[in-house]
């Protein structure tokens, strides 16, 4: 990979306020203001006026079980979590799903959709092992430097009913997986307090953040979550902790919810939700109010799970807007923050945003607000990642990874 | 407007079925079969093994309000129903939108997308008159011949509330208006019995059909619906009545609704739907379990109300798979029903669909299976209107409608 050659971005409007220049130097950015010198050897880039985003934040998806790009997979699949985790293992075991390769063809698609950080649950369990992990290992090695990739080691048919998951997500962290993750304590672990012990005992020893899917709705979700806070505590994991779906706090009576929500806003621990339009989700209101970060995310992209879905943040920042009725300009911005600065503050993406010595990550549209960026979702007319243009129009340059 | 030549479209998949040839001729389909021969004089299109779909159908929308192609709209409207409605008749006021050259132009970006049958609701109330009746009665003249509009003639300030309402309805009717609306009985006329009680006088007497706005929820809603089922039987307006929104059925209790559903069944009355991620709606399941028909419908785009929206029918049907939890293929077929033959029977749109003696409106997409085209919304290859080619690559033809 070259290194970045400094560049100067004329004319753009950084959220859609008064237009400026933006000088990107080193990989990161120098300095924003109107009418910047270009320095020696400073390559120039005509903003015409375009809307400028950071670069766009993806926290929570599953690059390795997509079928992005391949035959349409027929979905028959029965309407239990259990059912959909069953039908995918033993789809994996009988396809040859190629994860190393699926999600670095995924990850190349966000990239050209503007996304430049990516939080992505991978598979382990006692059937494919760490293979998907390796796969996904390989995709985040060959795109260092274009796009950040957090690995969350994921136990996606549960800690305790398959033995020897513990172990595996042991060598996963090992092995180079940044964040540990759970699942549903109560409804497939059957065993929630040992289970959370369990998993946060490996999170301690590696001393790795935690990020758990927690779909459990109503008083059982709130019950798992409560003891999921009562070891971040105990652990001194705070803000180390997100929770996934967390669709119990959008079922739970206002006042249980908002004890709920006080207690994460003192655990600095945050939320992400791909706001499901058939689901109870968590209030954004509510978590605004509370001082909980909430972020979104896609979750799964065309897999066997679900056929829905885009690697395109704008998409997701406008499905956060309908699931909340958004449609005020001002709440807008809130469904922007949520793939954006919210989604670096969930996930602890460092130097992020528009600020001078942050990452140079950002994105040109042609829109005239924020409002209508979300809602227009229009053509991706520049990318830059680490200071370098990647992707012209919606696509990538040619020749940026090798195949 | 020259007459449609004859047509033969070569190798496509109606619904994803098996690969087939079309002809069409003098605006209709004639035939489908494999291998068709080539009548003397008939043009031929390649399909290459694309998807076929009919053209689809908006059955709810309001290409007066729409402020599609100016300027973005600031929205800093409040949360209730009368303040959105009290804005837009502010803003109209002032502003001097143009409700013809505005509905002319999304009803055009409707075609390009392969829309060819929309039901669209116009305002008429004592501050505007008629001048949104005038301007969609100049657009559905202009585009005759490629695009059906039916106009619902909408009190959307109440029909008692502003006197010399139900006065202008009556002109509309008489001046060219296919449908009668009405609105919210109880929330926004305060007076259900009389409200409901003079619009259907208004429809009696012109014999036309009735499509009622109703936001109403739960048992309020359920007891507005109950007087309008009671009056469409009375009068004998079976077949001839839509349910628009119809928020009440989502949230009553099974037993109720599906009293209701079974009374809507018997008379014929049709529901029609946004599938707002943000509410409680009608259960798509109950709907059809009951033989309620269920259509999709956009609602407004980009206006006043709320910034959202595409004129994609493609786009709708993803929004109702995603409320719906739509998922599997053969549940994907459900979401383009509500956008094509469910959206024709609601709003009774005759010589539709792929069979032989349909009106030849098709649309072609590269997509392997329906589910595809539902989630992918891919570019519209080729738009057939009447038996015309009218759009290609999501791009009308030059020089289809003069200016």
């Amino acid at each position: 990979m070259t290194a970045p050659t400094d560049l100067l971005i004329r004319n753009v409007r950084p959220l859609g306020e008064k237009a400026t220049d933006v000088l990107l130097r080193d990989g990161r950015i120098s300095a924003l203001g109107a009418n910047l010198a270009v320095p020696a050897g400073c390559a120039v880039e005509e903003g015409g006026g375009a809307l400028l985003l950071p670069g766009l934040v993806e926290s929570h998806t599953h690059l390795d079980k997509t079928m992005w790009g391949l035959d349409w997979y027929r979905n028959e699949v029965g309407p239990l979590l259990t059912d959909k985790i069953d039908n995918e293992r033993a789809f994996r075991a009988a396809s040859g799903h190629d994860a190393g390769a699926q999600s670095k063809a995924l990850a190349l698609a966000f990239l050209a959709q503007g996304t430049t950080r990516i939080r992505t649950h991978v598979d382990v369990d006692t059937q494919a092992g760490l293979r998907h992990l390796e796969g996904v290992l390989r995709t985040r090695e060959a795109l260092r430097g274009l796009l950040e990739i957090q690995i969350v080691a994921f136990p996606q048919s549960g800690l305790l009913g398959r033995p020897g998951t513990d172990e595996l997500l042991d060598q996963a962290l090992a092995a180079g997986a940044d964040v540990l993750g759970g699942l549903d304590p109560c409804a497939i672990d059957n065993d929630p307090a040992r289970s959370l012990d369990v998993l946060f005992a490996i999170a301690k020893r590696h001393d790795k953040p935690v990020d758990i899917h927690l779909h459990e709705p109503g008083a059982m979700g709130a019950f798992s979550l409560g003891l999921i806070l009562d070891r971040t505590e105990a652990l001194g994991l705070q803000g180390k902790v997100v929770i996934s779906h967390g669709f119990c706090l959008g079922d739970v009576l206002p006042a249980e919810r908002d004890a709920l929500l006080a207690r994460m806003a003192h655990l600095g621990v945050a939320l992400v939700t791909s706001a499901p339009p058939s689901r109870i989700v968590p209030q954004l209101a509510a978590c605004r109010a509370a001082g909980v970060v909430l972020a979104g995310g896609n979750d799964g992209i065309r897999d066997t799970w679900s056929p829905y879905g885009k690697p395109d943040m704008l998409e997701r920042a406008m499905i956060l807007g309908l699931r909340y009725n958004l449609r005020r300009d001002d709440d807008l911005l809130l469904a922007l923050d949520c793939v954006t600065d919210a989604g670096a503050r969930a996930c602890g993406f460092a130097d992020y945003g528009l600020a001078p010595g942050a990452r140079a990550d950002l994105v040109l549209v042609d829109a005239q607000t924020v409002a209508q960026a979300v809602v227009d979702r229009p053509v991706r007319r520049l990318v830059v990642s680490g200071g370098r243009v990647v992707a012209r129009q919606g696509s990538l340059l040619p020749g940026l990874v090798p195949a």
